[in-house]
């Protein structure tokens, strides 16, 4: 492999495609299951299983805090163990444009294999698919993951009931803003940076040790008011949120009143929402602040009965008005 | 949904997705899976499991025998399918063009959903992109599919034992020639067609029913020629293999001859190479023949202890020559 660019022979199917990935892919993702090298793997799970999807189209590739390959597997990581499952399995299908660099294929791989190993998933089966010049733009990735359930009475965005608190794990728009500043070529006085990361060792603790989990979910593209309000429509309830009480890094809260941005319409790539009964909110946030990744948990509101399927944010001086759901698009090519 | 383009809010994950998911999607692809709508679906299967993935950036979206959404149902049923496995759900994730019609995206919705439902899989989850103008050529289409395994000894490209027959379930070459004569323009005397078609049902009574199948794999990029050549390799033998009794149809046979391709480098995306012992070879073909899908069933050849890691192809003279693997790309997009 020792050509710079990534020609269409390596898209082929013959000689090249299988030096690219026996070269490049079997030597980064190792494991028996990939190594078989047949049309599909062999999974060794029983079920039930969750399985969850996602395309990566992240303009740029790299980024403060990550690439497009950590955050494919992240992202599809979150998404299976949302659903109250420990996830085990990943496929990775790229679509290269013809003339990416070697190099930066190489090192987005390094990064998907040291995510990979650290969420305790692997990669099992994959495809690649080279596509001439134009037709897209550097690289796309879709991964696609399988996890086993660890819980019978799993969380789902239609269980929130009236009376359970919500709880967030962290900072609200540290992707979202992230991004956008490094395609506008911005930079804040305090820096921004991706908090793209696997959630699942924090929601397999919340399901083992706190028990009762109504809902889990990570608040990605449209931000946290657009999946309260997806939550809050799902279960027919409404949901009161403080306003002060979400927290915002410094640099994200500049950015986005520099850029006329709201940090709640924002994506987050390693943040979730668990919203649990009431009398479990403090097990839960004690749980999630003895975690790396959730030492910013916090309470941020209550679920209700009143306005059903609806948001509303509570101000600081006590003024409510209705969090809407992302109406058009924010920002393009976020994740 | 009465816009005429997809615009970049319908990838946003605010209200212009849920629009074109519930519209959309769930109209067409309905199943309970699908309309949980939480991030990650959950599938009620036994394992083990068989799991594949495929991105589809066929050019163009449309030609003679489908398009890119029958054949983004059918490359992954079949990929799943060769494990061994009666394949069960399908996750789907379009990258969409900014501007593409939504009546061309309705048109490959409604044909995913009739492959699907004719293969018995269901799609159960799901992501759309779209992204601006210029980053994507109209759209590709992710498919990742999971089966149950139907048998504990299963069939791998690992598995050819000398005296097995190498059996082909149909002609070959058809899917490669029409799309190159579509991109090119041409048309010939006698029309071609793509034979893209799920082979589960095949798969599943040649395990069931005759039992005993050491190799299962659809040619697909490369055609018979390198995915001869990837079996010969994983299972250290050699492939013997009888140039007249190959079927190619008159329209891809003079196709071929015009453009100077040769069919046995092209895809198929509806043909099956079994690989059993010599003994079964006749059960095998009476059964395939039986099928709509195997009616040109023959025995091409044989797997011998000589040539290991090497298909050798017998001339109608006796004359024996290397039929090597697919050296570059032949046709990108093809798929």
């Amino acid at each position: 492999m020792d050509d710079k660019r990534i020609l269409l022979d390596y898209g082929s199917g013959g000689k090249a495609s299988q030096r690219l990935i026996s070269e490049l892919f079997m030597h980064h993702f190792d494991n028996p299951m990939l190594t078989q090298m047949d049309d599909a793997a062999f999974l060794n799970i029983q079920g039930p299983l969750s399985m969850s999807t996602d395309t990566f189209t992240v303009d740029p590739i790299f980024f403060p805090g990550g690439n497009i390959g950590s955050l494919a597997v992240h992202g599809t990581v979150n998404d299976v163990a949302m659903l109250g499952a420990k996830p085990l399995y990943l496929s990775c299908a790229y679509i290269i444009e013809e003339g990416l660099e070697f190099s930066v294929l190489e090192e987005i791989v390094i990064s998907m294999a040291k995510a990979a190993k650290e969420a305790g998933v692997a990669i099992v089966t994959g495809d690649t698919k080279v596509v001439p010049k134009g037709t897209v733009d550097k690289i796309f990735i879709n991964t696609t993951g399988v996890g086993q359930m660890i819980v019978e009475d799993y969380p789902s965005g239609s269980k929130a009931r009236p009376g359970d608190a919500v709880i967030i794990s962290g900072t609200m728009g540290d992707h979202g803003l992230t991004i956008l500043a490094q395609r506008e070529g911005l930079t804040f006085d305090t820096p921004v940076e991706s908090d793209c990361a696997s959630l699942n060792g924090l929601t397999q603790r919340l399901i083992e040790e706190v028990g009762d989990i109504h809902v889990l979910r990570d608040p990605t593209r449209g931000g946290l008011a657009t999946t309260l309000n997806e939550i809050a429509g799902q279960s027919g309830v409404g949901i009161d949120v403080e306003e002060d009480a979400i927290p915002v890094n410094d640099g994200v809260r500049s950015g986005c009143s520099f850029l006329g941005m709201d940090p709640l319409y924002l994506a987050n790539e390693g943040k979730l929402i668990c919203i649990l009964p009431g009398d479990k909110a403090d097990k839960a946030l004690e749980l999630l602040r003895s975690e790396p990744l959730g030492t910013g948990a916090v309470c941020i509101g209550t679920v209700t009965e009143d306005n059903a399927g609806k948001v509303i944010l509570v101000t600081p001086l006590g003024g409510r008005r209705m969090l809407n759901m992302l109406e058009g698009e924010q920002l393009p090519r976020i994740c």
